[in-house]
């Protein structure tokens, strides 16, 4: 996934993908190359380009943490966990390897959840490997499904 | 360091601490017990006592994002680094391990600095190895000086 793969998606080549939250400012999107032992990894992703988390624009950087949280708690509900592990790397000396800012959200049971969680390319090793290029559209979407039930039922209470 | 720790240092016990900003939400302070090959890891921690992110006020969320950016810059300059690897864990299931909310943000070079940076666990058995129980406070003192300089002109030409 190309940082223009990320423009394409924002600009409506969305097809391919499940989304679970959008706004004016942002989009989050479920990863549908990998997963947790728990549940979908979301990404929260700012619709215009910023590089990386410093770019965020001051509206931006206010609005991020309450959606951040938005998407945790009905993750927590969704897949019934406690864990959340949230990172985003800046730079490819960080980890970054598109850029375009994104936050991870992650639902975490185990180290192995926070080891792929953190590590990605060790996921994609397993992927190359085996053969197997992302998840089934089946699964990609039922668990986003599952997480967009409880963010809706949320947002209604909360916004 | 236990909870009660990031109490006592928000309410003053600071002499072996390294605070590199304050404000009246949030403090934020290197970690004495680890540093990557670039640099001093800092926590950025709200003074008032939240579980982890999710707990934050709706004002603490709009503020913590600028602040984690301004130490991130601060970052890039004092260590002459590109990456930089935010992030923090909810609940122990995802790593968690002191039960006030802290933000951690790391200066990165190698894989080894995202590893160290993400499973402190490695770095503390390593610790227990070798006895060295944290870094040496002149160490931690130098890294923290080169920092607080950076976030000094930052802050007078940005905030």
């Amino acid at each position: 996934m190309s940082e223009s793969r990320f423009s394409e998606i924002i600009n409506g080549d969305r097809e391919n993908e499940q989304i679970v939250f959008e706004n004016n400012k942002f989009i989050v999107l479920t990863d549908r190359y990998r997963k947790t032992s728990v549940g979908s990894i979301c990404l929260v992703i700012p619709k215009k380009h910023r590089q990386n988390l410093l770019e965020l624009t001051e509206s931006e950087s206010k609005e991020i943490i309450p959606i951040i949280n938005l998407i945790s708690k009905s993750m927590q509900k969704a897949y019934k966990c406690n864990g959340i592990r949230v990172w985003t790397a800046v730079n490819k000396e960080a980890g970054q390897s598109i850029f375009h800012c994104h936050v991870h959200i992650l639902p975490c049971k185990s180290i192995k959840d926070r080891l792929i969680a953190n590590f990605p390319g060790i996921y994609d090793l397993k992927r190359l490997v085996t053969g197997k290029r992302e998840l089934s559209k089946s699964l990609n979407y039922r668990l986003a499904e599952k997480l967009r039930i409880e963010i809706n039922t949320y947002a209604q209470h909360n916004l």
